[in-house]
């Protein structure tokens, strides 16, 4: 098997997770999870996403949070999601300076996600990557919902996901994210893909993000960390789902990652007794959110804190 | 990836998934149980253990149990898990011609599962492989549990698992299932013993038998598919769990194991709405046993059954 020494968990919770959420999170909750989080040892959160609050109510606060995390976590990258030119300067303008821009592989899925077409999407990334220069330090992702599946046009095939880097690339983006935003992917399909991708472009770093909808979210992180996948999404407490997917379930837990990653020997910078106590907190505020993580529930192995007999 | 096109599930739901559960589940049902396994494709079946109704009550019908499926369900293959020449002697003058002998790799895991040492159980495992040759056909599996951590010892050093292979390959044994008891096992691990194992005894099959008890369980298994196993133990609804680990689930569901491979389009002959309406009989069956079946939750894909818009 080869493996690599580390691999970068990107924290998608604060977005991904709370953004299925029907409550509100309030602001100094908000803080005090992403606080606890950086606590844990995870040095790269997306902290939410610049969207009309009116589409996604969760995140009418963003400002707010985004000012606070980046003033008193100096060490913590933060990304955030944005969906439009709009969404990207509003970010900028906040100091961020790692822009995830999301578009989906299918038609209907970007529809209805971002209301758009895919002429509008890439119109709206032409836009950003002329804003970028404006904002030292900025960079931008391409986050490919819909990469291996869609609730409404079911598998994408590998030449949309090339033609849609294509075009992103074309607009000189040189990351791209991955997604399977409802938990279609299976591991043959993801390494297959990933091949694909990275024979495809070269210059281009990718990273994936897998939800755990039918379980296979860490047999796909598998697959893609032997495909050479230095990065992945992951989201605290398996938070998350989708609304086009009934009793599905969120991202891949970051605990449940960092316990896969830490148990094969791949550094994460996760500590994970810390981050286990980063979920008691997130089930304390959202005690009506169904997490999913399977260390939180069965705890890490016990003989390590046992003696032999 | 080096995929298999074929992979053999041996279902051990009615075995290692009830010896947990502290409801008695009646002859009848238990036959409907299996029955239905069957008609979802699942043609290979560990009926249950062949041990003393005193240690484990939920099998105090298995000869019952045993007699009507061979009688009515010719086509399948049953096994029986044993601990000892005694259970051996029963299950073959039963009609069972796959026994599966099962002893630990850590002495205190041995001695907790099934009160002996190592050299007692080996003295049982030579007193089996006298009595085989009575019975034609009949075959024997070593079940090495905790090949991969013991609640006890926690890690499992592979010498020890390799030491313990080659006293049952001394008695003849050719069949071995790695089995990881607790859920302590990692892809790295995994695909390390396995091929430890595969260069050591290049005469003999191995399987293997994983827990999904922090959420490892399919990635474990995709590891295994690719160091060349090509069968697997799983539990249908995920059943089961350990004394020894507070909050556990059990088996890989059988489901979800089933649906990854024919995600990646490796056969099992597993009919995924049939085997989903058999997991819908063991909750009305169990109402208050806790399934942890993904595909169960989420359903298969609906997109499958969409048309494009």
């Amino acid at each position: 098997m080869n493996l690599p020494e580390q691999v970068d968990i990107l924290e998608v919770g604060p977005r991904d997770g709370l953004q299925n959420l029907s409550e509100f999170v309030e602001t100094k909750q908000k803080i005090e999870l992403i606080r606890r989080l950086a606590a844990s040892g995870l040095g790269h959160i997306q902290l939410g996403a610049f969207v009309s609050p009116r589409a996604v109510p969760q995140f009418g606060n963003i400002r707010e949070v985004a000012r606070e995390v980046m003033a008193s976590l100096p060490g913590v990258r933060f990304s955030a999601l944005v969906p439009n030119r709009k969404g990207a300067a509003d970010a900028l303008s906040c100091g961020i300076r790692e822009i995830s821009f999301v578009f989906s592989v299918t038609k209907a899925h970007n529809r209805s996600n971002v209301n758009k077409t895919h002429e509008e999407s890439l119109a709206e990334l032409a836009a950003i990557m002329e804003l970028l220069p404006v904002y030292p330090g900025a960079e931008i992702t391409a986050d490919l919902a819909t990469s291996f599946g869609c609730p409404f046009e079911f598998k994408a095939p590998p030449e949309r996901v090339l033609h849609f880097i294509g075009k992103a690339h074309d607009l000189g983006v040189r990351r791209i994210t991955l997604c399977d935003t409802v938990g279609y992917g299976n591991p043959r399909q993801v390494a297959e893909i990933i091949k694909r991708c990275r024979d495809s472009f070269p210059d281009t770093t990718f990273r994936c993000h897998f939800h755990n909808t039918r379980g296979l979210g860490l047999a796909n992180t598998l697959a893609a960390i032997e495909a050479g996948i230095l990065s992945f999404d992951s989201s605290v407490g398996g938070l998350g789902g989708c609304p086009f997917a009934p009793g599905a379930t969120g991202n891949v837990a970051t605990e449940d990652m960092a316990f896969m990653l830490s148990e094969m020997e791949i550094e994460t910078g996760v500590d994970l007794p810390k981050l286990l106590e980063t979920v008691g907190f997130l089930q304390e505020i959202l005690p009506s959110a169904g997490l999913e993580s399977a260390l939180f529930r069965a705890g890490l192995p016990g003989g390590r804190r046992r003696s032999c007999p």
